[in-house]
C-alpha cells in the first residue's frame, strides 16, 4: 500500500504512499483530512492519481519539524498500518 | 440549502438537511465527518440523494439529548449558515 | 471487513458493513459516493459509527432492482474484497 | 471563495482556489474527486489548509492542454460559481 517511510526533507517531513487507483489514494486522503482537523494539524498535500505525497511541518515553529508533527505522521501510519 | 431546524425526536436531535445534488450533500456529510471526529461525537447519518437526515443523542447518557449533542448541532449549523 | 451478504429486502438490495471505526467507515463512504457519482446510480446511505448500511433500488423502475442495482453491488463489492 | 481563473502554465491549466479554511477546502476536494471519478479525468492537487490547487493537463496527449481538461475546468468551475 505505502512504498516507503518519513524522510525529513529540509524543513519538513515528507512521505510517498501510492495505493491500487485513485479511488483508493482519496478514500486514504479523507481519512487524513479527519485526522488532521482532530490534532488540528495540517499537513502539505500532493495527489497525483494514486500517489500521496505528505508533508509535515509546523510553521508556528518557524517552519520545523516538532513533536506535532511527529505525532501526527505516527497517526497517520497507523492508517496504512 | 437547509429545510428545516432541528426537532427534539424521541431521545435525539434530528435535522433535516436539502441540497441542489448529491454531491453537495455528501461535501456537506465530509465536513460533519470531521466536525465528529473532532469533537469525538458522531451523528446517525441518514442520505437519500440531495439529503441528508442527522440524528444526534449520546449513548452513554442512556441515549438522551445533552450538551455534547446541542454542542455538535451548533457547530453544524455553522456549516450552512 | 464486512459482516454478511446482500438481502433482498422488500424492494431493495440491502447490506450492512462494519468497520473499526469511523474514519474506515466514512473512507468507504467517501468510495461509495465517486462510485455512485460515476455510475450515475446512488445507494440509499446510514451510517451510526462503525456501521454502514447501503440500500440498493431502482426509483425510475418503481423502486424495483434492476440491473443497476446489480452492477452498482458488485462494484461495492469490489471495494471491500 | 475562489481567488481567480485558470491560467494555462506550461503544459497545464492551473487555478488557485482559496476557502475559509480546511474544511471547506477539503469538502470542495471531495466534489472535485468525484467529477474526476465520473469523467475518468483526474487533476494534480495541491492542498495547503485553505488554498487549493489544481493541475489538469492530458498525460495520454503527451502532457498537453486537450478538450478534456477545459470539460473538467468548466465543471470545477460550476462547482464554486
Amino acid at each position: 500500500m505505502t512504498d516507503n517511510e518519513w524522510h525529513e526533507r529540509g524543513d519538513a517531513l515528507e512521505r510517498v504512499f501510492t495505493f491500487a487507483d485513485f479511488s483508493a489514494a482519496f478514500a486514504f486522503l479523507s481519512r487524513v483530512a479527519m485526522l488532521a482537523e482532530k490534532m488540528d494539524h495540517h499537513p502539505e498535500i500532493h495527489n497525483v492519481w494514486n500517489k500521496v505525497t505528505l508533508r509535515l511541518t509546523t510553521h508556528d515553529a518557524g517552519n520545523t519539524v516538532t513533536e506535532r508533527d511527529r505525532r501526527l505522521a505516527a497517526a497517520i501510519d497507523r492508517l496504512v498500518a
